[in-house]
């Protein structure tokens, strides 16, 4: 039902909204596979968005890869939002999650612990041209480049070049180069964080993004400062339009 | 006994450790409060270091208080390092944390969690002048500085200038300039997440460290990386002096 509402609103205002992303239902992965069809074939979505995880299970679980497989052959990007709320305790000792916590940073660690968990259990070796849209340009993974570059056991057990949890795996490449295939969006809405994420990922990889409607102004702040930042990065005009649309019209196959 | 120690290597090799920082027994407060006393009044110790939590409560449970009214009667600082084991899970459906997510980005996630909940516990209001050191630049909180700015209450029932959660709370000043009180260490090991962190932090609250010798060349890749991140920073080498030495200089009142 909300796939069908999507595209009736592309198709009366196709000059406001020129395609949308599909739902699917997670719960079920064969109907979701089914209803990524429909969406893309009959509804024209031009990709899907899941979340970072399926009733508390991780999104790289096995029983889930028919809806990457599926997404990979349309050639349509997969959209990843975090969700968690606050019963996602931050302290052994407490129940609940305090002062927003499980919001403002256990949404981007949950972006983050899923795309480490998607790399290291082989999908981008198996899926390559396979298209991931990382929320808050990457979560985490721009600001600690460096510790993904060094894992625990290679501290003590690998060496400069030797990862040996990356191995255990079966990663063909080092761990970092995985990150890097991400997509990352850029609502961040700050100038150095934007810097930051744009140096990891390059004008490629970044799409523009904002929360909005999300802010106490119904979404024009978000939009304001998140529009200043990319403005802000020091790249051409040419790659600014890339992170602005073009990059998108192609993902979107638009 | 480990500050005894540490103590005496800094009595016998001065030129190479002109200062320590004690650790404390933070399963006993009443304790944690004299040894930090015998340590730096006795031994020479210029400020302390404790962990994220203590056997899973928070830093900010307001039995621990003394420790931290302590140090800032000393005015010296505390240093705070993360800590969690894989038991932290990332998932309601599994026991453990996968992939070394808990260490790579559970333990910056650990460092933000707890200096959030230091700061909503009111704690640089109850002690303004409270020196507290954030382990690699802050952990999440410059990346995410957007979301500081924006709280979740303040997105739905708030304004662009207030947030419920922080009047709660009865925070004096808006969340993120409690935030920016903290000082951070630069043990990212990468240029351009270093220049965000700078960007947030300010020269002044920035100290030259590294996670050495966690690396698998005993820390020489640490040390070299941060080394040459530090010194791509933009700004003057008066600048660049005070994070390698000066601001440490004085923050150990050396």
């Amino acid at each position: 039902m909300a796939n069908d509402a999507l595209a009736e609103i592309c198709r009366k205002h196709p000059d406001h909204f020129p395609a949308f992303i599909a739902s699917l239902p997670m719960n079920n992965v064969e109907a979701s596979v089914q209803e990524a069809d429909r969406a893309v074939k009959h509804l024209g979505a031009r990709g899907v968005q899941v979340f970072t995880n399926v009733a508390g299970e991780p999104l790289s679980a096995m029983r889930v890869r028919p809806v990457f497989q599926r997404m990979a052959a349309h050639d349509l990007a997969v959209w990843v939002h975090p969700m968690r709320t606050a019963q996602f305790s931050d302290y052994a000792s407490e129940k609940e999650s305090q002062n927003e916590i499980w919001f403002s940073f256990g949404w981007p660690y949950e972006t983050t612990a899923c795309m480490t968990r998607l790399i290291y259990s082989g999908l981008l070796d198996e899926l390559p041209t396979l298209k991931i849209v990382s929320h808050h340009m990457g979560g985490m993974i721009p600001y600690f480049s460096g510790k993904i570059k060094l894992g625990f056991r290679q501290i003590f057990f690998g060496g400069p070049e030797r990862n040996p949890s990356a191995e255990d795996a079966k990663l063909k490449k080092p761990p970092v180069d995985y990150y890097k295939m991400l997509y990352a969006d850029t609502a961040l809405g700050e100038v150095a964080p934007t810097r930051c994420g744009h140096a990891f990922f390059g004008t490629d990889k970044c799409l523009f993004a904002t929360d909005a409607p999300f802010d106490s102004e119904q979404g024009r702040g978000l939009m304001r400062n998140t529009i200043a930042a990319v403005n802000a990065l020091e790249i051409s005009q040419v790659e600014k339009d890339a992170i602005f649309s073009g990059n998108a019209k192609k993902l979107l196959q638009l």
